[in-house]
This record gives structure tokens, C-alpha cells and sequence, in this order.
């Protein structure tokens, strides 16, 4: 390894994805292929085993390992929340330093493109040379620049299909239950709530009321929304996001959710379904379940979409040939290609304009009611997230 | 049609499983087959479509969209919660008369079992031929006589896989929110929760403990075995049935979902994973995450198991062959073979012995404290929720 010019450490940060093992598949797989890259080092726990020193030796694992990260769902390496902050600085240039780390391919959303540039500049200061580039990874799809975020597609294509069969249960349950809420993750974002429109393949299907963050409703708009849909089908199926908004800033039920103390003295949590559940069986009369599908969203490699797990892994790929190259800061981007059939490109951007900026669904992906997504989003998402296939059926309806 | 004998009324009752439509196009494409079957009658939402004459008229279904709800999860005919009362006896008999109604295929629960027992009766109360043949239909698998109930299997496997993949996810986590709950459906038998069981591949794997309403549960036991779970690796999953008892008879956290009233003043529902969470969150100072994944577990056709689907096929079938045949009431079985591979014949049985029985998970398919099935068990279900492939890694913990 006569050309070795330093080693590689990756890390996985944030919550977990279906694909994001994918991508450390490909920063092992490429590093692997480099003569500049010495040891390639796992964080454990992200940058939080940075800290501790708490290093996997990635290139000891078999390449049956290796390659098995591509279907293993979550963060092989563990993850962490920590963001850096002053204090960690010097340790963090100690670390660095001992053990000759010139590259760092730092997996993860906002918080961890903000680590990444953090490290850049600290590196910067110090005059130590350093390669660090982000690998984008958020159900959440938050993060700006790129065309999507790898573990948006699969959580979308989950919440897709989990709408499309949950509403035939609605459905076949009938006026005895006929309201179904499904609340989505993505906090402030509302693209994992918006890509429930997915599961729409012919006019009736479920969903039929879709509400984001970005686009506060009324307790009376909803009220209405729902008593209209019921009116014409006996059955609503309402995908909610977790983070929608009563209005700009406020939480849907926010004054509910804080007044409730349970048993033990603590704050009930509630969540927007429970509020509204409530709400409309008050004030419609009509039973309301609930599904919150959580952590599945983005864990069910069941739902896995095939072009998120091979973007996934490529971007892995790219952040490694990109630090080797010479760059010394980046996210690798997806950079969606004109024309048919999809493709999306990597590419790459600067750390500085991604940093804790936060891409809210913009304002032409949901119709003017607030209460479904456009053709521009579905005409966006569907490549990534894939058909759902095979079509269901209805039975004709001749009565006899 | 000279031949033809009578017309043949089938239904779909009680909770939707991603298997019910296979065995409703089992019993249309078997109808068809059978010169004395006539008019074939689909039943508008079970038996209260029969009392109200909604029919849909079966023959005139295009053959695609039969052979389609092979694959369509969820009750196509839409569904009952409807039990037959003396009351509705006399209205039953004109309508079996008026239409000349000699054969019915009943697909459905204990409840739907009850149903087709309570229309043989009163047809040989009344001296009119009727053959009357239950399908088992149920996630909860609660059926006697029958190996297991179709529909119980996908949903299985839709537990398996989501305690599997949500266990990567909280070990990914780490000690940050180091407690998983998973509630999983079944009222008051634990069937499906045991099934969480064959999410484990290597010792350490989700989950750690599985608790079943056959098995009472006190909280300091529970409290007491997740902290020992958690001390073991700093994480711990798990799967709890929505009818988890902490004595016989008396629901886990009874006092404390009764206590509450809700804003509009209603009784909170609560669930048992709620007040487990905020048990062990106050009990062990450990932060607590919940996944209730409800009715996606009888609905996601992506984790649908093909033997499930094959099964309930044949058992709609068959229930038709044994209408034409002669057999006046029963209930078509599964039975299985002995030896390997796993292989579930189709047989028949009185309804007079399982309508509202209902079949317990047996002691030996849990161990003596409680909180883990046995072997027995695995062997039981694997066959029929069929292996979780391909098999995740994990890399070795090589620190450096």
C-alpha cells in the first residue's frame, strides 16, 4: 500500500433508514478499491464513537458481510443524535491526527451535514488536510440541493402501500368504522405524508384527504373535509402527518396534547391522530381508527424500493471517490436526468447552502384546499418510489 | 343448466385479512366449475347483505378480476360484524326460498361459524335442503379443530418482519431509546404475538420478550425483565398482545385505561402499550418507543406468505366441493400431514364443535415464565409463515 495517503473513517448518523446500510456498502466497497485509503474505520454510534474512539475495523469484515449491508435494514454501525459542538473540537483534531484520518464519509440528514461542515472547518483552521463528504440519507427528505434523499423513497413506497391496504380494510368494514387516520413521520416536512397520494390508483381509492405541515387546516376545514368524503363513499381514509399545523406555527390539538397528565405525571405525548380521532367522532358521530404505523416507515425492508437501495448505494460510492479525488467538503447530490426513463445522476454540492437548511414541500406539489398533492408531486416521487404492482380489483357492482 | 340444483351465496365477515379474497375466488372458480351450482351470490358486507338482499352477481365478474383477488387483500365483498338473531330466522328462510339458495359459503371467524351453524339449523328446523360450509378466516387463528386459520399466517409474517426490522432499528438506536414495544393483535389469544418469535435468526436478535393474554404477567415480573434484557445489551424489543393480562381476567394497566377521561369526555382507550411505556419509563428511567402497527397486520399484502395464500385458496374451493357433494354443515379444515416438507390437506368439520369455541395458545407453546414461546411452538408456525429471507448480517465487532 505504497500509495496510501491516510485512512478512511464512516459513520451513520440520525435515524435509521431500510437503505442506509446500502450506502455504507458502497463507501466500504469503494474505499476498498483505493490504494490512497489505509484503514477504513467504522464509528460506533456515529460521531459519538468518533469521540470515544470507538472504531470497527471495516476492512477485517468478510466481503459476504459486506455485501449483505445492501439488504439489511437500519445502522449496521449504530447511531447517534449528538451534534458536535466547540467543545469536542481539539479532541476531535487529536483523534484525527493519531490516526492519520484524511477521509470521513459521514452518513445522515441536516444534523449530520452540519457535522460534516463542522469537521471541514475545524480541519480548515488547523491546517490539517481532510476530505469530508456527507452522504445524504432522511426519510424525512428534507435535506436541500439534492433531487431526493436516499431512505425517502422506500419510507414513501411503504407509506404508499400501507395507505392503499389499510384503505381496503376501511373499505370492507364499512359504515361501522368508517374513518381511518394514518399518521405519517417527517416532523416539520410533510413529502413522507404527501407520497400516501401514491397509493391512489383509480378514482375512490383510498387515500382521500392528505394534510401536511406546510399547510395548516382548520379544526373546521377538516371537520368538513371528512363529513364530505363520508357523504360520497361511507368511508374516509385521511393521511396525516405527524407535525400538521392548526396554523403557521401551531401544532394541530396542541392545547389538548400539553393539558392531558397521565397516570404517572407526565405530559401525555397524544400525537395529531389521537386529537383528531377524538375530534371527529365528537363531532361527526362516526368511529375513527387509527393507524401509526412509526418506526415501520422506516425500517419494513418488505417495502423496500429497488432505485432506492441502488441510489443509496451509489451515493455511498460516489462520497468516497469524491474525498479520494481531492475534494475537501461536499454532499453528494442526486441530480435528476431530463427525460425518460428515470434516472438521477450523483453529483456533488457544497456542504455550506445544505447545513441545517431545511427543504419544506413547496407550495406547487399541494393542491389549493391544502388537503391533497398535485400531479407535479406524484409526477415527481412515482419514478423513485416505484408501481405498485400487481393492480388490485374491485368486484363490479350488479346487484341481482 | 339442467343439472343445476340451486344457486350458491357466499360471504365475507369479521375482520379482513390479506388472504380472504383468495379464498372468495377459490369459491367463485370452484361454483363455476360445478353444473349444479346456479346463480353464484356474493353477499353485500356478510350476512347483513343477505338479510337486506344485496347480492352481487358473482358469474357476471370478468374472469380477470376473480383470478385478481388473488392478490388483493381485504374483504372485496366488504364485510359484517353482524350476528344472526332469532329475530332474523323467518326473514332468512323467505329469502333462501325466494332465490332457491341451496348452497352457502360462509368465510370468516368464530363469530361467522356461529352464523353457519345458526342456518343449518334453521333450514333442517324447516325442512329446507341447505349445504352450508364455513371458510376459516381469521388473523387471531383462534378456530378449533383446524391446524390454523387462514389469514393468520401473513399476518405472522407481517408481525415477524416488522419486530425484525423495527429490532434493527432500536438497536441502531442504541441507549438513547433503548425500549421497543410492539402491540400486536389478537384480542384474547396470543397466536400472533407468539408469532413475533420467528423474527429472532441469531441469539441477541428481536425481540427479547413476548407476552400473551394466556399467560398473566405481573409488572413487577415485567419490569423486572426488561431491565434484565436491557443490562444484557443495552436494548431490548418487546411484543405484547393487546389483551396482555396482569392477572386471569384483569387487563395489564385495566385501572389506569378506565381512569381516564378524554377532552370530550370520553374514556381514554389507552392500550397496554401506552401504559407500559409510561410504566417502564417511570419504573427504569428508560425512554420508551411504541410501534402499534393495528390494522396494517391484516392488510400489508407485502408481507403476505405465499402458503397462506395457496391455503386459502383451497379451503374456498373445497368448501364449495363439499356443498355439491352433499355435506350439509361444516367447516372445511386445514390438516396437517406428518413428516416433511410441511404440506396442510384440506379436510371438513362439524360446526357444532368450534361455532364460538375458541382455541387458546396451548402451555406448551410457552415457556415456564412467561415471556418467550418454546420450540414447539416455532415448529408449529414456521412452516406456514415461511423463512425470512434472505438473512441480515451484522458486522463484527473488530474494534480498533
Amino acid at each position: 500500500m505504497g500509495k496510501t495517503k491516510g485512512n478512511l473513517a464512516v459513520g451513520q448518523s440520525g435515524g435509521p433508514t431500510v437503505v442506509i446500510n446500502s450506502s455504507l456498502c458502497g463507501v466500504i466497497q469503494e474505499a476498498i478499491s483505493h490504494d490512497e485509503v489505509g484503514e477504513i474505520y467504522g464509528m460506533f454510534r456515529g460521531i459519538d464513537g468518533f469521540l470515544k474512539e470507538q472504531f470497527v475495523d471495516l476492512r477485517r469484515q468478510s466481503p459476504e458481510v459486506v455485501e449483505g449491508l445492501r439488504h439489511t435494514p437500519s445502522a449496521a454501525l449504530g447511531t447517534a443524535r449528538k451534534r458536535v459542538e466547540a467543545k469536542d473540537q481539539e479532541l476531535i483534531l487529536k483523534i484525527l491526527k493519531a490516526r492519520n484520518i484524511r477521509y470521513i464519509a459521514y452518513i445522515g440528514g441536516n444534523d449530520s451535514a452540519d457535522t460534516s461542515w463542522k469537521l471541514h472547518q475545524l480541519a480548515t483552521q488547523a491546517g490539517y488536510e481532510l476530505h469530508v463528504i456527507a452522504v445524504p440519507k432522511t426519510v424525512d427528505n428534507d435535506l436541500c440541493v439534492t433531487d431526493h434523499c436516499p431512505g425517502y423513497p422506500s419510507a414513501a413506497r411503504f407509506v404508499a402501500m400501507a395507505v392503499r391496504d389499510t384503505g381496503r380494510d376501511t373499505e370492507a368494514m364499512g359504515p361501522a368504522s368508517p374513518v381511518k387516520l394514518v399518521e405519517v413521520m417527517g416532523r416539520n416536512a410533510g413529502w413522507l405524508t404527501a407520497a400516501a397520494a401514491l397509493a391512489r390508483q383509480e378514482e375512490g381509492d383510498a387515500p382521500h384527504l392528505v394534510y401536511v405541515p406546510e399547510r395548516p387546516v382548520s379544526i373546521e376545514q377538516l371537520v368538513a373535509d371528512v363529513e364530505r368524503c363520508y357523504k360520497e363513499r361511507e368511508h374516509v381514509v385521511v393521511a396525516i402527518s405527524e407535525g400538521a399545523q392548526e396554523s403557521a406555527g401551531k401544532d394541530l390539538g396542541e392545547e389538548y396534547a400539553s393539558k392531558e397528565i397521565d397516570a404517572f405525571g407526565h405530559r401525555m405525548k397524544g400525537g395529531v391522530s389521537d386529537f383528531v380521532a377524538t375530534l371527529l367522532a365528537g363531532r361527526l358521530g362516526l368511529k375513527v381508527r387509527i393507524d401509526k404505523p412509526n418506526y415501520l416507515q422506516r425500517s419494513l425492508m418488505a417495502c423496500v424500493s429497488e432505485v432506492d437501495l441502488d441510489e443509496a448505494y451509489r451515493v455511498g460510492r460516489e462520497a468516497v471517490r469524491q474525498a479520494v479525488a481531492g475534494r475537501l467538503e461536499g454532499m453528494v447530490t442526486l441530480v435528476r436526468e431530463p427525460g425518460q426513463p428515470y434516472h438521477c445522476a450523483v453529483g456533488i454540492a457544497s456542504l455550506e447552502g445544505i447545513a441545517n437548511q431545511e427543504k419544506k414541500l413547496p407550495a406547487n406539489f399541494m393542491n389549493a384546499a391544502g388537503n391533497w398533492p398535485t400531479q407535479a408531486f406524484l409526477d415527481y416521487a412515482r419514478p423513485f418510489v416505484g408501481a405498485l404492482e400487481p393492480k388490485y380489483v374491485r368486484l363490479a357492482k350488479y346487484f341481482v
